[in-house]
């Protein structure tokens, strides 16, 4: 999407000399700098450091290291050392996996000499694949957008509440929940987005406040604490997020929070949707409660916080008396019950296994005779 | 309540001189610093820079600087400019009109020569009055503590999670919700606190934090977010928030977020109760969604936050983008449906118009009528 009235993609390839680009997202939102990929190494400390981040986003850049390793040495020992070095950088990363064993089964076979080019034309339909998957969702999306608008009216503004970043930064372009947002706002749609800061690490408030603000959607910046209320107040027509696993029978796991959202949606007769691409969806489990390991992550993601001092300079702050523990749960599982609807590339499903096996048949019947 | 082993108040007269002091709670939970009130314009500064704040302890505070005032200058012109100043400290808060209205209505009859003695001791009167009020809550709220940790079989922990802060620090000792947990504490019942942060202004993350780490209580501090996946997972056995404003039929108006964590316990059938002295019933309203306005504060709270630096500084930071707009309603409604019960000074009500009326008859009376 825009930053400054040009187009970007989260990674791209150089057009003078096909060099790997990507955004350092660790000095968003106050500070947009491209970084070049120059070689295995700089990928690897892209995906650790997290300059890099979505799941999206992490495969395309792990299959760009493996292409820039190839490049240096394209050796069988370069190729098993590039993939654990990848691999080690993220280990949960269900997407950095896929995306390197992918791309080690097309260049296993391969010569040496053809293995760079091979690496690179993957890591570039990898990009595309992730592009128009998103931008099918957007498109889904959109035309629940649309009944929203004429449903209010036509009367501005079309008010959606989103949580966390599952926009255009987390994915190669568009996003998952935030695709449908920006192509109402293209077509002239007069959307506004309340954007949950989404603590303990405020991807709402730095990565979704900056995209939106860069793209020039309409939005404003709200604690966690205040969805409820706004719902209760009918400024809310909406809401859309996005997930990171999604049972087969339609729970969702996303970002800690997110049930909060849907319990306020539900009471309030506000629509929640979710927008995903298939491949979050895991076939082989119904209960997202019960199957879904909650990550627990560092305590001092909650005692600290980072931001920008009067100076210009990024600071840390600590938050809690020395001596308070703090938990971090990073996820929450919202139950399907309540979500209105599941978005996917293939179009919008009831979040129910009958729904997501109209969409998807052939998983749907594989997984479940498989079950 | 206690800190460093020793009993402490949040307003006190010393037991040398009779000086005012108070706990400067801006420094919290970083340093814990005492200041001298010496005279009226120290006790306007502590109100009005929030070195005291939670609606007893300014209640207290301004009948302090009247007493100090009033030794100053006990002239009528002092009074009636001491009363304005006071009241321009923080113009919308209800107990600080209350006490000034209080304390000048018993001096104007009074010559000069006994102002200052009579000031001084109805400001203590109010104090042990505020204690007595939450000591007699936190009674109440012992009982429905021992019961739910009879119910899970004297298991440990007794899991309690609480909102924002309705500590001592925010009254003159006890607290209202806070109060039942120390003394369950204090007699021996192993309870343990999730504490919401409690965005935008952190009270739960800082003032909370503190108090119960200060008297040696358990907790755990958590983003808001993340108290609906804790009773999801039954880690939660019930909540207990304090209430800026009550209604009549029991719907509560307290700090932004509440009504998610409501929502969330009834979701999961774990109980939520609500402590708060009986001034905080406003008898004249019934519908608190319709009839309590939301008071909306400056968006600097959301988009910035303070904290404590690596080197030890204090230090505000940016979180937004620059651009980004955020809005920041300070309390929400939670509808009476969603609150298991009502504590107060005078016992455990349903959380009801009949239900007050039974603890409360003569006001429900009173007001019935005139409404």
């Amino acid at each position: 999407m825009k930053v400054g009235g040009r187009h970007y993609r989260s990674i791209w390839r150089n057009a003078q000399d096909g060099g790997v680009e990507i955004i350092d997202q660790t000095l968003l939102p106050h500070r947009f700098e491209q970084r070049r990929l120059a070689n295995l190494a700089d990928a690897a400390e892209a995906i650790r450091a997290m300059q890099v981040r979505g799941a999206p986003l992490i495969g395309a850049t792990a299959a760009y290291g493996l292409a820039l390793a190839m490049a240096a040495d394209p050796s069988d020992a370069a190729l098993a050392e590039a993939c654990r070095a990848l691999m080690a950088t993220r280990p949960t990363a269900v997407n950095l996996r896929w995306a390197i064993e992918d791309v080690r089964r097309r260049l296993e076979p391969l010569g040496p000499a053809g293995r760079a080019a091979a690496a690179f034309a993957r890591a570039d339909a990898i990009c595309e694949e992730d592009v128009a998957i998103n931008r099918a969702i957007g498109g889904h999306g959109l035309g629940l957008l649309r009944d929203a608008w004429e449903r209010k009216g036509r009367a501005a503004p079309l008010n959606i509440l989103t949580h966390c970043n599952a926009g255009w930064l987390a994915t190669v372009d568009w996003g998952t929940a935030l695709a449908p947002i920006y192509l109402a706002h293209d077509e002239g749609i007069p959307v506004h987005v309340w954007v949950d800061e989404t603590r303990p690490r405020n991807q709402g408030a730095a990565i979704t406040a900056f995209e939106l603000g860069a793209h020039g959607v309409p939005h404003t910046v709200i604690v966690d604490n205040a969805g409820g209320h706004l719902m209760q107040r009918g400024a809310v027509d909406l809401c859309i997020v996005g997930t990171d696993r999604t049972t087969a029978s339609g729970d969702v796991c996303n970002k800690i929070g997110t049930y909060l959202k849907a319990l306020a949606a539900r009471e309030n007769g506000i629509p929640f949707y979710v927008a995903l691409p298939s491949p979050t969806i895991d076939w082989r489990i119904a209960d997202g409660l019960r199957d879904i390991p909650i990550e627990e992550r560092a305590a001092d993601e909650v005692s600290h916080l980072a931001g920008r001092a009067d100076d210009g300079a990024m600071v840390r702050i600590r938050l809690l008396p020395d001596g308070s523990r703090a938990a971090n749960p990073a996820f929450d599982v919202t139950p399907a019950a309540l979500v209105s609807a599941l978005i996917t590339e293939r179009g919008v499903a009831e979040a129910s296994r009958a729904g997501l096996a109209t969409l998807f048949p052939d998983r749907a019947a594989a997984e479940g005779s498989a079950a």
